[in-house]
């Protein structure tokens, strides 16, 4: 029997999700939500499911799990409501832009044994994906540095920017959880420049467009992370581990590899677009992995205290480059 | 509406075909037919179609087209019956290990204006189809020598082996397609070597397992193609074309592209396991390609012409293994 | 009439330098002396020079200029004898690891307008000059963000890391001079993180062997550097830089770049060993350079202040990691 | 002692030499000859070494060695004179364009007991050596199929392909030796097909420019040659062999290795301009191995009967394109 979804939210990643969906035979995509009338229609005619408001999908019977992808904004309130109604969550990141707010919504998800999974995509790219298997299979011994390179191909709307979070909540938050999923033990300290270089209304709205952050556990790792929100040559998505007995990298794709060669050099075609097609099959692999923990009524994973961590690592980024000094994470967990 | 499809024979190819039809959202698989039943059954069950006799999707008002998956003993027949009956038709290489087979075949296909598309999957694949547009753009200038190289990861078994016309005719066919795609220029002459190197049981068969062809057209241009049955690295399949003002190459695939260094050196991972894997978005672009087609009313390409110009082809350089010498196409072609 | 060096300093980096003055036909090698009478001995019989004391060397009017390649306790006091004795001056890095000896040799140099030159061989590796080129020439618009990888193959003995200053100003001070090189502006603060990864001994000597730094300008350029004292795949030296309009790289090298393929993937060999045969050519154009700027008596690059500049970055960044905090630069340089 | 050398023929391939011995701290460059007394006297005066006739040299007694980098035709003559002078030889290729007058030559060389080594100096390139290592220590089992790129930047002046001796003679004759150098077996037949598609006065002057050929051993396997006399992109030569375990190539070369990344894409420059540069250290090499050879008194290699073996698959690979048919070595060879 169908594992069976409602997708609140029908914007770029509303729509993205809604094909990672179909790309999976157990699932299947019942209903859409959305406060855009036509964004929800269009998603519906296109997969073939029922338009319903957030009230309906909250009492549907047919509804096994909700992707939410409404703005952020509304993350936490529909997480606790659609726990309370007893279905699986999948949210996209963040869930919410402060801290307080997060943990007090994943004391109510676990008040009712909720299920939450929260969108970290980048843990399920394939190559992502090998480098921790690499890593787990012992093949470059002891984890010590991590480099993260993530450059979008350019900045988001003026208007998102503003209720965004700022880069760290909104871009670097994703590198975040990447380090955490790599460096095989907990951060302690953060230290962050950044910067606006790309787009001076960027710095207006309040916001940095480049970044720069080192990351220190307990034990001394670091990771290194670089973040601008413009790249002329594609979707900057690279990761490298250097450890004790060796290293392993993640390189760049192109949606075309070919090489073209003449007088000017060899050149090859640009990276992806954007995460739409550069993580395309990490986004089906994501649900995929989501429909199994539910199923098997396992914690699903990267779950809240996930999502949690990475948006706590933001916090301490920003009051790093506010402050001029090493930040502890404590100092922002409590 | 749906563009309503039936498969004929549900083996590994057909597994493949099944597969790209249900990526495009136009199409739809109705009926799947085998003589194994099971193995029409596992279709089925999968896609949620169908299973029926040839006999019955020969009089199906609910089919478009088929997709002749059988073995190459039945293509020329099917594709005469169902063209007769009016269906669309899709027939896997080779169309017939004769010339004067297919050549008959093709007569009985116009003479019913029948539509006929030949699965060289190949020119579909997103990195060789934008060599050929690099080529097409004028990126290289005029095409002067093609190479290609394609090796299968393993040799084929024994019994596939004696039915399969010989690796020109079942394997190095889809190279001679290929020469034709890029050389731009039909291929006046062929000269080939070809030995048992991998496993003497295919010389016992009567056929060879590598395989050195040299294609010339008459203006001079060059293709040189360098087969073998076997390469424990993978399936290799990359392709250049040197032109006037530069060179074009597409690179080998592989489904992770990390690298792990160490004292050892830096390591990828090896290439797809073979063609299901590493034609994925080429086996799909090829279905979509031959339902535009259809839909336009237009002739399918590659079609039958193509077919009997690739087995041409392979003719021309098993004659020339045999005889020493360079064999001209119009002593095979007629 | 050739130019004519004396060597102060027959250590591993003496003999590189001895090998690159053979290397311009324009340098003559006259003279080396060393406190180990067969070191000395050892480049003289190689090169066919003569072995001299110091104080030799100092009166000798067959010497132009002098390399000194002792150890760096002994450079500045040698600087200074050296510029009085009117002999152009190439010094291995760094003049002194205490600020305020640098500056008061830089003084006296200054004062009897001596031509001095450090030794920061990697602005003059061909590769990380066309980066340099390929940014001055426009070709990735304005400089944002620099990314330095480099690690040692292994670390230096115990005995050595006593003396050296510590990672930052022995090993960090060739990419701090990097990013001085790259960024097109001057670094307004520094911030680092450091720790015992690879051996305690290193930490018990009060050493650091893993290092990362961030380096900001007054505008917010940033550069990130990665550092650690072994790399099991060898010599790891990679630099990027990402612009307004794109980026440009240079790529690690190895000294044979063929590629092995089989059934465990594809593996190329390892790194350069080192130094010495990594950046063979960056010595040779170094000391070249060296001559062209003493002979047609223009100040050598980079010089005095170069060497200054470096180790300022070194102890903010020391600094930067014993207090948790950004450290302006111009707490250290005042 | 020093191993003294004389130049003859002061052309392009002269002062290659004239370098390359400079590099092995063995060899000095004693004297040169050129029937031109201005390039005789450029290398004489940029080397510090003497201008003879080659008459003094063959009287010489303070010259161990020559170096024949004279005209083609004047090749074997010298080399019958030098052997009988008791110097040790070492010849650029080819011997001469005619086997007849090879094998004379080769008698008289025998008869003398003369030492020859012929110039090919791909075989002492790292890269291509590390190929050949590879497959000696087992890598890729035992060798099937060889596959050699050899592109020109451009066709050499009409007046040189005049007395090249054509194509093959002069240019494939290389990848005739790397085929016998990494096929591991005599080479049994020669398949070739050859055009004209560069330049027409090419064709005027009776060559060929673009040329693709197989050859093929006696126990089946194959190395396919590519060859084309203009390569927009630099100086093209790739090496692949493939075995029963694995494969091993050795990709292209260029001077310096960076990488732009922008909108148009990622671009690497452009390859070596040609032999002097890509094969510096190939050169340096040689002359090592030569000097090696002497004064242990072992045979040099390549030797003679490697300059006939050569040029013997040069003039089948003619007949081949002319006759249309597999050309059997034995035809040739007698």
């Amino acid at each position: 029997m169908a594992f069976r979804f409602a997708l609140l939210g029908a914007g770029r990643i509303g729509k993205v999700h809604a094909r990672a969906i179909t790309s999976d035979p157990r699932a299947k995509l019942v209903a859409v939500a959305d406060a855009i009338a036509d964004a929800a229609q269009a998603i519906a005619a296109q997969v073939g499911c029922a338009v319903r408001s957030i009230e309906e999908i909250e009492t549907s019977t047919d509804v096994d799990a909700v992707i939410i992808c409404t703005p952020t904004n509304t993350h936490a309130d529909l997480i606790e409501r659609f726990a309370k109604a007893g279905k699986a969550i999948f949210c996209e990141k963040p869930i919410d832009l402060d801290v307080t707010r997060v943990k007090a919504c994943l004391k109510v998800v676990e008040s009712v044994s909720g299920k939450l999974m929260v969108g970290f995509n980048r843990r399920f790219d394939p190559h992502f994906g090998a480098v921790r298997a690499a890593i787990d299979d012992g093949r470059i011994g002891e984890v010590e540095m991590v480099t993260i390179t993530s450059r979008d191909p350019g900045p988001p709307p003026q208007e998102y920017i503003k209720v965004s979070g700022g880069i760290f909540r909104d871009m670097t938050i994703h590198d975040f959880d990447m380090a955490r999923f790599l460096l095989g033990e907990e951060i302690d300290s953060v230290m962050a420049s950044a910067a606006v270089l790309v787009d001076p209304a960027i710095g207006t709205a309040g916001d940095y467009d480049s970044a720069s952050v080192i990351l220190t556990t307990a034990s001394g790792r670091q990771c290194v992370i670089s973040n601008s929100r413009r790249a002329s040559y594609g979707y900057d998505q690279r990761i490298e581990v250097h450890g004790s007995k060796g290293a392993v990298s993640a390189e760049n794709q192109r949606p075309v590899s070919i090489e073209i060669a003449n007088a000017d050099g060899y050149t090859r075609p640009p990276l992806h677009d954007f995460f739409m097609t550069r993580y395309t099959s990490a986004y089906a692999a994501e649900i995929s992995a989501f429909i199994d923990a539910v199923e098997k009524g396992t914690e699903p994973h990267p779950g809240g205290k996930d999502g949690l961590a990475a948006l706590v690592l933001a916090e301490a980024a920003l009051k790093s480059v506010r402050e001029g000094r090493a930040v502890k994470v404590s100092e922002i967990a409590g």
